[in-house]
């Protein structure tokens, strides 16, 4: 958890620079976040002094406050819709890990402000955001503090290496790869799918004491849309950067031993696996629980059978991952800047090569959750 | 205010390295903090389910979670006298301006958290920092939410350039000088008083929005015992860094056009002006305002009076004042890495020659205002 960040700042391999994915999957999920706030807003007409809500998973870049404005633009939607001020004062929450680019983040509020005075007339003290650091998977907020959280790409993340292969007798098991592979025995399959649901079990515990009754959560995150979790659309992504690491393995630029004791923690869960933890924690109602496909590039309109535009495609989608991982794969293998550069100039290229043949798609699954009470 | 920052990170120049005064500073305002804290908790005995501490100006370093330890501890030691959890959950705020280094304060949260667990048996879920950019010339927290205020070596920094001396005319009246001088005309001095004024009462209006009513603030910062602001005490540490930079603006290194436009956005008040704007805003009753005085160097014990000691001396009051002024000199002069080395080597020596001679002070001025109510 002190590892994991997405890469810093604004340079040409940062996560502020590379994105467009997540911002894609926030766009595609607009709909779902405004409806659940008008639901809540409409249910609880009474008036709301001052309304939590948080951003778990904020990161650092260009999607961080789109998310906030939008929520706050819904909110103000309904106070001219009623011609009064439903909620006189917000307060944001914006959480990431403790490693994340907080800086950069605070840096850019200053013009957040001046546009919410400007755009929707807010005036002097009426939003307060502040930066939470710490791991979601735990407490972050006081009790019944928060009437809204959304959460966007970041569930997938787990909160650690499996447990159950964390162990030397069980971390080599997987073999030349990163995560859930076709080739990967069952207990690798059953590490993961336990670590998830444990993760997301201490989550909702940790929301449900944080949220007041009938406050709404919107999640989403990447999954999948078989029960089997070595479908393309599951893990391919990681199945190619293995190929890649393996083939700087075989030159001798990587320690093949790390590449096996390697397990990314990250799991695409099924519906079934989400639904049944729910269930189980007993202090959530589903609203909505639906999977959407997403481009490996986020979309953006290229011809992928010219060279040239496979070549753009597979770069893109290498820059997104690579802003996303390159903090792991640091301090795992001890990459160096160079090699680096040249595993994801591999990893481009395999990509391209592979998305020409066959649009393989992330599952975005998105859902409503309402606290019971 | 986005260019005022102490100096990032944890180099040989930055403020975590170079932030012994402000430190004596919090140990000589210990005991004034801890007694602001008992009364509240022991006037206001009703259990408290979650308490809200600000620190305002927190800086980034090994001072700023050293406040909010030792309040927590104040806390725990009344927990443990009554035998029962006065406060069950703790929000803490640290502010700073939108520049502070919130990456390296956040870094060193884990670490706080352990401690906390481990010395005070503070277990998951009792205390919940966060990180509040923004000037506290201005609200920051929302309406009634905040028990306790402390701030410590902040408030002597003003919102900006006192209004008075921004017009083009009046900007280089105080030929040669960076703040208030022996030789100053009187129109500046009345325009840093007055900018002073006007700000302080612009925090205590905010603040007192955002207390409840009997919440307590501790303060502290520069000031000056005699109502002319002229005195050593006052601006002496000013007057030699002005002889230093135009020591380099006759060698043509720095242009002298920029020395006589440039002044500090600084203002070491006296206890009089500070009384009056409690008065005149009204929300506050000064429970104690006294003052003390503060080492250039934070007191370490060196013999001055060896040709050894005066460089060490020198050279510990020059780091410090570099890890505090360097952004605004770099912002204003654009000064150049070598330049800004050799300025506070010619300042290392200026000071440590007059403190050689005359061992002049700082002025911290200490005081526990009461809101009203």
């Amino acid at each position: 958890m002190q590892v994991l960040h997405m890469n810093k700042g604004n340079g040409d391999t940062s996560y502020a620079k590379n994105s467009t994915v997540q911002r894609t999957i926030i766009y595609a999920g607009k709909g779902i976040m405004q409806e659940a706030m008008l639901e809540m807003l409409y249910s609880n007409v009474m008036e709301l002094e001052s309304m939590g809500i948080a951003d778990l998973g904020c990161s650092s870049g260009p999607n961080t406050l789109s998310v906030i404005s939008e929520i706050m633009e819904t909110v103000e939607a309904v106070n001219c819709h009623l011609g009064r001020r439903l909620v006189s004062e917000f307060r944001v929450f914006l959480n990431d890990l403790y490693s994340n680019d907080f800086n950069n983040v605070f840096m850019s509020l200053p013009a957040f402000y001046k546009r919410l005075k400007e755009e929707k007339g807010l005036g002097f003290g009426s939003c307060f955001v502040s930066g939470v650091p710490g791991s979601f998977y735990g407490r972050l907020f006081p009790t019944n503090s928060l009437h809204f959280v959304h959460s966007s790409s970041s569930l997938h993340w787990l909160s650690q290496v499996p447990v159950g292969l964390q162990s030397n007798a069980l971390k080599c098991v997987n073999k030349g790869k990163l995560y859930i592979s076709k080739s990967s025995p069952q207990s690798v399959m059953d590490a993961y799918s336990l670590q998830f649901r444990n993760d997301f079990s201490i989550f909702l515990k940790s929301r449900s004491q944080e949220l007041v009754p009938s406050g709404r959560m919107v999640l989403s995150f990447l999954g999948r849309k078989s029960a089997d979790p070595t479908t393309e659309d599951s893990c391919y992504h990681w199945e190619l950067l293995a190929q890649a690491i393996m083939s700087l393995a075989r030159e001798g630029r990587i320690e093949e031993d790390k590449v096996d004791s390697f397990n990314a923690p990250y799991y695409a869960p099924c519906t079934e696996e989400i639904k049944e933890e729910i269930q189980k924690e007993g202090s959530f109602t589903i609203d909505l629980l639906e999977g959407f496909e997403i481009d490996w590039d986020g979309g953006v309109v290229t011809d992928i059978h010219t060279p040239q535009g496979k070549l753009l495609v597979g770069q893109r989608v290498a820059n997104t991952i690579r802003a996303v991982v390159e903090s792991m794969l640091v301090s795992h293998f001890g990459i160096e800047a160079d090699v680096m550069d040249d595993l994801f100039i591999r990893f481009a290229d395999m990509v391209g090569t592979h998305l020409s043949k066959s649009r393989t798609k992330y599952i975005n699954l998105a859902m409503v959750l309402i606290k019971k009470g």
